[in-house]
């Protein structure tokens, strides 16, 4: 992709309505646009890392047998009176300008969607355990969003929901979604704490978060460190400072974390609003159980950058960067430099390698050098006179001080 | 896949609440679930052909140098206000529940919120041309959604948006969508009638449509088949049986149509709306020259539907089939029938090729035949005892009548 081309570009001031570091770092790379408090736009880079994260979410949810689907945001309002939800508050209601009532609810959650689809489907427990998901975009009424990607209005979700015939068989499949959302997480440059949490209002028992730890978190956990143990402020006996009841050697730390994912076991309740029965071996009638798993997709990427930055831009892990090399064209863009960088764009493309090829004729070296600092792809590389000279070409990764000089070849058997 | 995990089963039964054929036959396949009068779940079959769709339309948009982003569904009122569209009644309005009035418009198409995001980027005739596109939903208050997929209050989208300096331009790029429309349609299966429409109230001028043939078809057109002259009927001077204006030989067929694509030049409307101007190369301003162009994913995946199916159920195409082959254990499910099948399962995984696997122990021949025929994957292969003893499988295609035995080895060289 060729930087001249790319219709975003960079700003060196921060946005002056943002106060979280991820809303500021991603405007100012050209990575999302705000639209409006809590509603963002993502930008052709800003796109491509939710592409990744969505691939690395998609193999992930596969791998322990999840069907993919979608199901519409417009839910209407027959679904959320049998849950009870329609009160809740945290919907936003929808209705057409004829209408003198909302005909709909955004979904920001699909339990009882999924519920009721699925109840034309089981019948028997041969029918189950299965598990469904979508990566879809949720609504949400949040009157203070002002924490950037990390919560908002309209925000992309993957939602995974599980059936079976017990309890057991769900703790069972809870356990490896567990598995597969730490591999996530850990695929993206975080490192998730599996913690305990409250049940609230629509599960039977304690839930389950992964929180990332940022003093840009809207949460709070105390954690052992030594065992993981980790609950949420909200539920715990334990204070900062306390002895870890768990392991018994620790002490808790109290920490500020970002919520990244979350698990419910929910047990009958949706499958008894929604009448999911499915007759057993022994002949008999019971209620389908259920658990739902979910990841914000937009909140991981602004994760990403809350946690892989530093003063001049972000660090993106290679696994979520929008592409992994920037090549830069440095210096004055006579012929013999213009042939010469084209050259390496074309090898690198065809050699699969993702390239940002910043090919701008009137922008001076200190501005791209810049940009590639903020925009933060892995491995930047730059052509100029100097570098054509030696035959070879400066390489340096975002996260590393010390520049080197490489022929293309070996640059391109590097990277592949 | 294999069916016995598959959620989703097959109908005998037509849905009561349906009237249009690929409502019909996407329902009864396990493609869709209607949840609401126009609004529908993709099951994991069906969102499959979706995901198949979407490649290939995202293949061709790259190919002319599309950049993929994607806006908010939440659409602010200021942006309604600015090109005047508040008021057409098309949009769903969204409000929080302590709002008195709803502050966003659910978006049916986005030139208002893209002219404001490239505002902020676009200042010089050097940043122009570009073109950026999203696959997205979008929602559309229809009181009478009763087309099925054809027609809907949510439905994906893609939506093309391109700045330029000049008509001129524009034009030059307008033609080179309507080359990539071209070769999209022909690669799912579509035969379309490039259709020049009324402009409406948001072009200068006319606008063209992308229609196929169909009974079920909503829009009239006059067609000439020798020239391929034609135009929707809401503003053609001409009518069926009259002769071909354009060639002066052919006579023109009047025909019902599905709309499945549709390209408007915008001229300056939007800018002016948004004063998105730039300075051109005399370092004079002017307002910058649009393009919209949209393909509705979910009604191309109906209209396919509509034109390949037989008595029997769907004939998918190959390139947006959600799986190429339909592998049926046939008979008593035996140790050695399940263990030859199991083999073809594996192997044919192995070569990389898309299998669902008709592997249910207790469903009867008849039932398992009659479901691939109601699904209709491209290559139907049968296991059964009869075919075990002549170490062959039944190969027939979808299209066709024979079937004919061939050996494992041989059919995946020819599907590979």
């Amino acid at each position: 992709m060729r930087q001249s081309e790319l219709f975003s570009r960079t700003y060196k001031e921060d946005p002056k309505d943002e106060v979280s570091v991820n809303a500021k770092l991603l405007e100012r790379g050209g990575f999302v646009y705000k639209n409006s408090g809590g509603v963002y736009s993502y930008l052709p880079l800003g796109w491509k890392v939710i592409r990744k994260i969505s691939a690395i979410i998609r193999e992930e949810m596969n791998a322990i047998g999840g069907q993919e689907m979608l199901m519409p945001a417009l839910v209407e309002k027959k679904y959320w009176d049998k849950s009870g939800r329609w009160d809740v508050g945290i919907g936003f209601e929808v209705k057409g300008k004829e209408e003198k009532t909302p005909g709909f609810v955004l979904g920001w959650t699909h339990e009882e969607v999924l519920t009721d689809i699925v109840s034309k489907y089981i019948s028997s427990y041969q029918d189950l355990p299965f598990a469904a998901y979508q990566i879809q975009s949720k609504f949400r009424n949040e009157p203070r969003a002002r924490s950037g990607l990390l919560r908002g209005k309209e925000f992309i979700m993957k939602d995974l929901y599980s059936f079976h015939v017990s309890l057991e068989d769900m703790f069972r499949y809870y356990n490896e979604v567990k598995g597969a959302y730490e591999k996530i997480f850990k695929r993206c440059g975080l490192k998730s704490i599996y913690t305990t949490a409250a049940g609230g209002d629509f599960t039977f028992s304690n839930t389950h978060e992964f929180q990332v730890e940022s003093p840009a978190g809207e949460d709070e956990i105390v954690l052992c460190r030594l065992c993981n143990f980790a609950e949420n402020k909200e539920i715990s006996k334990n204070k900062g400072g306390d002895q870890c009841p768990e392991c018994q050697k620790g002490v808790l730390d109290k920490i500020k974390t970002i919520e990244v994912g979350n698990i419910f076991p929910l047990g009958t309740k949706y499958s008894e609003a929604f009448n999911l029965q499915f007759v057993n071996k022994d002949g008999k009638k019971a209620y389908v159980v259920m658990g739902s798993y979910g990841i914000g997709l937009g909140r991981v990427m602004g994760t990403v950058s809350e946690i892989h930055h530093d003063e001049q831009g972000i660090i993106w892990p290679e696994s979520v960067a929008p592409l992994k090399v920037h090549l830069l064209a440095v210096g004055e863009m006579t012929s013999s430099l213009k042939k010469q960088a084209d050259i390496a764009y074309n090898k690198l493309a065809k050699a699969g390698i993702e390239v940002l090829y910043d090919d701008r004729a009137q922008v001076h070296a200190g501005e791209k050098f810049y940009d590639a600092d903020l925009i933060g792809l892995p491995v930047r590389l730059v052509v100029s006179e100097k570098t054509i000279v030696q035959e070879k070409l400066e390489v340096k990764h975002r996260n590393e001080k010390e520049t080197k000089l490489m022929k293309l070849e070996e640059i391109i058997k590097t990277l592949s």
